[in-house]
């Protein structure tokens, strides 16, 4: 099952050349689900080559225009390309008036459903499960309401040994309840043990999505072991005191919470536009947590650790 | 005195690859006038090298996305950027209420003036003079309230003949009387005719931009030989009735519409994103008005015929 994600912004605050702010989207068996959403992230689409169309749902951590300012553009490019399919979007609850005032001045009336789920900047929960993941809010400390969204896949059914079910010609009704777990009776009475006929699935994967917050052991203390985890580093540790001001972190805090949350992989963005190159971030994170990449616009992570 | 027009969109409603919405940059004796505002505007200024903090003035033609959705996200980088200086924002009023509810929400408190200065899109209007120009709206005929604008240079002062100035040593306080046009009387009595002393200032330009619009002589009337007309051409002629349905026009009628008008050039924008490449779009605006260009990202016109 498809689990990655792609880069689309990496800059905080305002876009320099080269970088834009804050978008990604995930692919989670091959369903699209964006994460934030700055201005240019459509333009960003349709430089990598991702169809909006695909998008199921979007998730807003917070209302600085460096993470939601494209969305209406791209729910209005949706709507003129045609589409159809409900779109849900977790997001502060304000986001729901700012979208609807700038629909309401344009006379637009989607012609797709959009469906608003708010989240709680406080309290942490469950905002979403269907059949591949559930997605669940984490509290963050930024100068305004942000949450951050942990994403964790469900633990698929067994996976049938596809000779060992010819060899038996076990008829197709019964492979569900193998693959949850079954033992097979053969009309010889004989049983065949589930572990001979099938192979556990693969480990569910995570991804931990930290958007801007003040470093805290509160919102560490909620992601036990993930697969991949996005935290924003958007000074060097010399900058901290300015960190601390704006409700940011460091490279070397976004590694330090990598090693508390017992990441398998660490991947920085949310960079200040003071920094023209990038190295000595990333040099600063791998300090304390080694596997450590960059979020460079285009790029695709496999969350596979 | 440059009065030149710098692309930053071209195309309609959606973004496209190599095509951003609609929004462009005049350059008036060294101040910037920002016209129209789509969502990656600021990403098309650092792409073409074009500094916000030089925009003194801002002009929303109307309220669909394609023409105003980069610009929370301008102020907010103008004021990250540090800008003291006011801005002025001309544009139909509702703008203020979207503007002041996301920044209400980002809990941004502009470090910067902005006054906003309300458009009317059924009665024309001067809404600008400054020592440069006379700016005054066109109002439009499309889905919603929407204006044009016509910028129109004022006639400079008169040039010293430098040569002759020297060659008599007439003192400086007199200038700013010759160049307004008076005689000079020299000690011994002698009168120097004005005509002797300087030449005239180069004829004003003018520059008419004609946002999205059904086609009609309303407007047509109103811009009386303009030296360089932006038209909207959305789509081909043979899409007409299309046009009049979403109240836009085709190439074929911004042709006329120059023209009419009597303008010097005509350059043609707001493509469709059906039209992949340019040159069917130009070719039937040329078939009436030769003197057609496209608008194409980053181009600079120089207003000159």
């Amino acid at each position: 099952m498809k689990f990655e994600v792609t880069i689309l912004g990496s800059s905080s605050a305002t876009p320099i050349f080269n970088r834009n702010p804050t978008a990604q989207v995930l692919n989670i068996n091959d369903k699209l689900y964006l994460v934030d959403c700055a201005e240019g992230t459509q333009q960003q689409m349709l430089r990598f080559d991702i169809k909006a169309s695909r998008i199921e749902y979007i998730f807003i951590s917070h209302l600085h225009g460096d993470h939601y300012l494209g969305l209406v553009g791209l729910l209005s490019s949706m709507h003129l390309n045609g589409r159809k399919k409900t779109l849900k979007i977790f997001c502060p609850p304000p986001l729901k008036e700012i979208v609807d005032l700038q629909l309401k001045y344009s006379e637009t009336t989607l012609n797709y459903p959009v469906e608003f789920i708010f989240t709680d900047a406080v309290t942490r929960g469950i905002i979403l499960e269907n059949q591949d993941v559930f997605v669940e809010t984490i509290p963050l400390d930024h100068r305004i309401p942000c949450t951050g969204f942990l994403f964790r896949q469900k633990k698929r059914l067994k996976k049938l040994i596809k000779e060992r079910i010819e060899e038996l010609h076990i008829p197709i009704p019964y492979y569900t309840a193998l693959k949850r777990g079954a033992d097979y009776e053969a009309p010889d009475g004989t049983i065949h043990k589930n572990n001979t006929l099938t192979i556990e699935s693969d480990e569910p994967k995570s991804y931990a999505y930290v958007s801007d917050t003040l470093y805290s052991d509160k919102y560490t203390g909620q992601i036990n072991s993930v697969s991949m985890l996005y935290h924003e580093a958007t000074f060097l540790n010399d900058m901290l005191d300015r960190a601390n001001q704006t409700h940011h972190t460091t490279a070397l805090q976004a590694g330090e919470a990598a090693m508390k949350v017992n990441a398998g992989k660490l991947v920085i963005g949310h960079f200040s536009a003071r920094y023209k190159t990038l190295n000595e971030l990333l040099d600063e994170a791998q300090s304390v947590f080694p596997n450590t990449e960059l979020a460079v616009e285009g790029k695709t992570f496999v969350i596979s650790e």
